[in-house]
């Protein structure tokens, strides 16, 4: 069994801790966090052992058991998951290296944090020889899920992509837009563009970004120009295959990404998570050798597979095809919506 | 002097009217309203003779001193722009028709409601010989403005736009989005694209749309393969020599449209109005031959010049060079922000 630690105990290393939790070959080693807030609190309730990232005492103070500190947590680990803050990961790279414990970074750390990018559909196999990798952030593994299945089928020329990003996560009170739209970053094309190189090279992608005042999931407005002759259902029926992509059907009420959200809640999901690439059946198109959809990216728990199978890739024994399947299966991932049996 | 009767006195109709009044060509023959709304007070403050569009004894109860009725207004006047709700104008056509009364509709009509389709930069000629044109919705206004500069200097082969629209105006409380990105439509590409045909039927456009909980202004990602060689100074240059698109200079300030917005209260324009597309400079760029960059349209008050441009193309005796020169001098159209003196 893997002893996984998890250094950072927000958005993504807590939605991890539960998916390791929920896998037959791993255990969650204990949770690392900086300080003893309203999460370290949380980590406790679910069983985990905590681990103070910073100064064990102010943990006391708050009452709080800590098991060690976080260089004890790394010592009783086969691999650390690091979902710390962007820039933060870097920060622990010398101490996760001086032990020689192989590590999974986020993808608000530079591309460099690690050996490779990660995105289990497209590189499973780059990760298994890494001592570390990195889980690419949520867009760039939403597109590279989305790319890297048409493109080992019907190949990909060349993609331009509108990313629509929400502006910040429900519990955030500090960032914006309200009311307002930015070209975010101005510049042209966005860093998404590169980001996603280091996980699909031979890809060619041009992409724009653009920030608004939502809290649900990203937007991505997509056109990719085919390397071969292929029809709307043929590349429907590649999509459905995929269980990392989910099609929505049209007629079902999904008018927005809230109502795919509110779909992950009423289907009992933790969290309402929906770790799926989300297409609306309705908006595909293909004209001229030129497939167009929109898709949405909860950009809250779409990687959380991914670092279960980077976990794999990193220390375990399974390939990818394997590992994606156990991921899938025991958190349950995959939504066939394809009967229309959904709230309408 | 042409005497324009406004029938409608909402977004478009209210900016319309002011904007006739600083025409020295032109004079408002007086404002239909259907109902004695706030907006009709309005009116009578701004001096301008009310027409019942509805019952007259509803505005006579409501205090409010009417001209005469709707078709009162059609006699006398020269031509008619009728700014009422999508759908409207179209049962209005009748009216118009049967006095042979020239009339200029607005975007949310169908197509086929005139006998063209106006944007003066893009095809004044058109409305010279017609005795109807819809001016184009603001999307598709701004969309022309841009790609008919383009073209007409170095060719447009084809382009892909991503509409990212304000769900909203400011004063509406009865639509959304609220927190949520919406395809709107789900079908690809989009109806702008066609709509953009009627204006400028060679050039090769495929549109995208989503709607944001925002109400400033709508922002375009925007994609052009263009017909020949040019650099980004080159079009930056071609843009800048178009009075109706402002360059927003990087460094100043504009991180959103919100801030451009700001500037047009600044700069003392009626309602802050920002008439010009307003193209990022630095997010200006060609590759491959493909231009990109992103523009903000300000929704409520783009095609009000080309509202009074479409009345001179109807029934005065100005080129389109003329009637856009003396539109953009007694409006105040252009935005030369070359020089960086901008709000910070």
């Amino acid at each position: 069994v893997i002893r996984v630690g998890i250094v950072g105990f927000g958005t993504i290393g807590k939605r991890v801790a539960d998916a390791v939790t929920s896998q037959p070959d791993m255990t969650v080693a204990g949770v690392a966090k900086r300080r003893p807030t309203g999460a370290a609190e949380v980590a406790v309730r679910r069983g985990f052992s905590l681990y103070a990232g910073g100064a064990p005492p102010a943990f006391e103070s708050a009452d709080l058991d800590v098991a060690g500190t976080k260089a004890d947590l790394v010592d009783e680990s086969d691999v650390v998951v690091d979902a710390t803050p962007a820039g933060v990961g870097a920060e622990h790279r010398d101490l996760y290296e001086a032990t020689d414990t192989p590590a999974i970074y986020q993808g608000g750390e530079d591309g460099d944090v690690a050996e490779t990018t990660f995105v289990a559909g497209a590189n499973y196999e780059a990760g298994r020889s890494a001592a570390s990798t990195r889980v690419a952030s949520c867009n760039t593994t939403g597109l590279a899920r989305l790319l890297s299945t048409l493109d080992s089928s019907v190949g990909v020329a060349d993609a331009t992509v509108t990313i629509v990003r929400r502006g910040a996560d429900p519990g955030t009170v500090d960032r914006g837009p309200i009311d307002d739209i930015l070209p975010d970053p101005v510049g042209l094309p966005s860093h998404h563009a590169g980001d996603l190189r280091t996980v699909l090279p031979d890809v060619e992608v041009a992409t724009m970004a653009m920030k608004v005042p939502a809290t649900v999931m990203h937007l991505h407005a997509v056109e990719v120009t085919l390397g071969s002759r292929a029809s709307v259902s043929s590349i429907r029926d590649l999509l459905a295959d995929e269980p990392r992509i989910a099609l929505l059907p049209g007629g079902a009420g999904f008018d927005g990404c809230g109502s795919v959200r509110e779909l992950g809640r009423d289907l009992g999901r933790p969290r309402g998570d929906v770790w799926e690439n989300c297409v609306w059946t309705d908006s595909m198109d293909v004209s001229g050798g030129v497939f167009r959809c929109f898709q949405a990216i909860h950009q809250e728990s779409i990687v959380v597979p991914e670092n279960v199978d980077a976990i794999r890739a990193l220390v375990g024994d399974a390939d990818g095809a394997a590992s994606r399947e156990r991921t899938n299966r025991t958190l349950g991932v995959g939504l066939d919506l394809s009967d229309k049996r959904v709230p309408a």
